[in-house]
């Protein structure tokens, strides 16, 4: 556990980017609120709202706790103001109001409704865009500091597989082979949650466990093996149901470490598995393994989503591939950070070149009705060179 | 763990009572979009748009997996509609379109701002309210359904509670007993996760532990023991510090079954508690019965408060109940459900009397820097004759 690891000079970088692209953008400022993000540019999730100027310095509005605030950032100019009025009213003693007709870059698609209107109020003659798209494209190149916490969250997910393969057996239930991975990256020093940006989509814990005909049952907002969950409470996730012997059993998990998240994928077997099974894992890794090799600065993630799917049509499993049926998914992995899926799904339409520094998953499945689904997740840094798989876990068909 | 328990009867009854609400206010219609909301009405958290009109028959439009929207909820009218359009056009098909100048509530606490807008364009001539304070008072009134889930959250406690009293000891980190907690809770069929109505508001698992200094730094958004986390990235919740003898620990969980949360909070010491603790305990203890005996219905939050603060000064620890110094929250407790903090607060400036079916927290604590904190906290159900305890755990300052 470190606190304050991560050197001023890198949370510095970061903002003077985000300036760099308020300008580019022609916007007068930006006010970052949400933890996450908060996080990423002020050095703490305590509640704040982050006031960047278009140049110049950077003000930190603790919204509680100032004194807590004020020793986590690195922010020089911190500033106790618990609602909009007072914000706004010490930006004008600071001589950084906005002027009538000016821009300011909000997070729209996180901030709730009633809480932007609070802020309009406040803010009058200024306009307000979306800021969301600047920081999550700022966020998808990650630093040494940030890879080094998804390193980490990986060797959690890696305990997690020990207590896994401890405890598969016909008659556990599904949410108790959750319950053992969960235990094993918490008390590893992982945060015990994992945080989605959408607003409606929740995870226990960060992970799916799904078994036999769970399996391919697709639930919730998410286009992959889903499970069905406990209750209606929460449909999808881990549920009661108990593993049978010859099972496939799919254990899509997400783990945070100090914020960051790995997401990774690893599929066994309740018992020795058949030939079928067998094969049908084989063809998921050799496909895998394939689109792997073909990261690299440059490609597209359409690129690499066609690539798959191409060859799960040669491998004549284009009807089960990411999906069942006319139900599947059009992607072959996503971004990860300091949100479990961050921008951009790689997938169809999305035809930016892959930056070196981009940590993303690869995650393809095959989901057979009647027989089970494979799925292996792998995460990926792009380097100058090509890529290294960050997830070293082995791939196998683990059984027990 | 049962899947759909809760007959349709108890569903319709809901609904029946928000269109009442609806007329009441003179609005047209509402529309429930946010998954514990819609898990209330619908009796499903699968993705769906609920259109409720101030009469009539419901609709649930899902945003995806129909059938399984379908299967799950008692509405008899579901239609697939992935967007805002799609489902506008329904409504126009259904001759449920709103006039011009019609009123529709939504949930504008929780919902993003983009999503609103998006809403909006959709709805020309329509103005939009916040639903939030009519779901949530009718929220705040549980029927036994409701009432036995949050029964299971409290059994889910107690085995928790074991965990911890096998785990306490000096050199295990506060992580390591919130793992032992966790742990029990996701074992007993808990849902390993708690849901908070704020959207910045986390806490990892569900709980706080704090130990020794961190009992009285009160970090992040919430007026009580928050602890101070791993790292800025959650900075609340267990840290990584170790247990020493003779340290005071606040254990303060919400756990949920079946989306229904409890929310207690247990003292234990590390080792023998001495004479000073035993002290600070027990006028805790008894501050906190007198208060839990006055809960009936028709007592006002405010009072329950005005109580409890009446009593602090009454032993000498005012500038150490509810936290410290000029720093103090003016609240006793509040209400529980599908959200682990539900409206409303029970405090200062709450003057409405409650009424029979509330589920309420009283939750004091003192908080003395240099010896420590003590909290204990018990969710009643208020009951016609007065009210029922039913956090059965016992009372004391644990320790081993």
């Amino acid at each position: 556990m470190t606190h304050g690891s991560t050197h001023s000079q890198v949370y510095r970088k970061r903002l003077e980017q985000l300036q760099a692209n308020l300008r580019q953008k022609g916007w007068q400022a930006a006010l970052v609120m949400q933890p996450r993000d908060l996080y990423y540019y002020a050095g703490t999730a305590q509640p704040a709202n982050l006031w960047v100027p278009d140049e110049g310095d950077p003000v930190l509005f603790t919204r509680r706790v100032h004194k807590l605030a004020q020793e986590a950032t690195w922010i020089d100019l911190t500033v106790s103001a618990s609602g909009f009025g007072e914000m706004s009213r010490a930006l004008a003693d600071l001589d950084l109001s906005l002027p009538s007709g000016a821009i300011l870059g909000v997070e729209q698609d996180v901030l709730p409704y009633r809480l932007v209107e609070g802020l309009k109020k406040n803010l009058e003659g200024v306009t307000l865009e979306n800021l969301s798209p600047l920081v999550l494209k700022q966020r998808f190149v990650k630093d040494d500091e940030e890879l080094a916490r998804i390193r980490k969250a990986v060797e959690l997910w890696e305990k997690g597989h020990e207590a896994i393969m401890e405890t598969l057996a016909a008659g556990v239930a599904e949410y108790e082979v959750a319950a053992a991975m969960e235990n094993a990256a918490r008390r590893g020093g992982g945060d015990g949650m994992v945080w989605p940006r959408r607003w409606d989509s929740y995870l226990p814990a960060g992970g799916i466990v799904a078994s036999g005909p769970n399996t391919w049952e697709v639930s919730g907002e998410a286009m992959t093996v889903t499970g069905v969950g406990l209750s209606q409470a929460l449909p999808w996730g881990p549920s009661s149901r108990r593993l049978e012997a010859g099972d496939l059993v799919v254990v899509d998990f997400a783990l945070s470490y100090e914020g960051y998240h790995c997401d990774m994928t690893r599929t066994y077997c309740v018992g020795d598995p058949s030939q079928e099974q067998r094969d049908l894992w084989e063809r998921l890794l050799e496909l895998h393994l394939q689109v792997v090799d073909r990261v690299r600065p440059g490609v597209t993630g359409e690129e690499l989503y066609l690539v798959a799917r191409g060859l799960a049509e040669d491998t004549g499993l284009i009807y089960n591939f990411m999906g069942v049926g006319s139900e599947r998914g059009s992607y072959i992995g996503h971004s990860i950070g300091l949100e479990v899926d961050e921008w951009p799904v790689l997938g169809a339409g999305y035809r930016e070149p892959l930056p070196v520094g981009a940590v993303i998953t690869i995650e393809p499945k095959f989901m057979v009705p009647g027989q089970g689904a494979v799925m292996v997740e792998d995460d990926i840094v792009v380097t100058p060179s090509g890529h290294e798989v960050i997830s070293t876990l082995e791939r196998e068909l683990f059984f027990r």
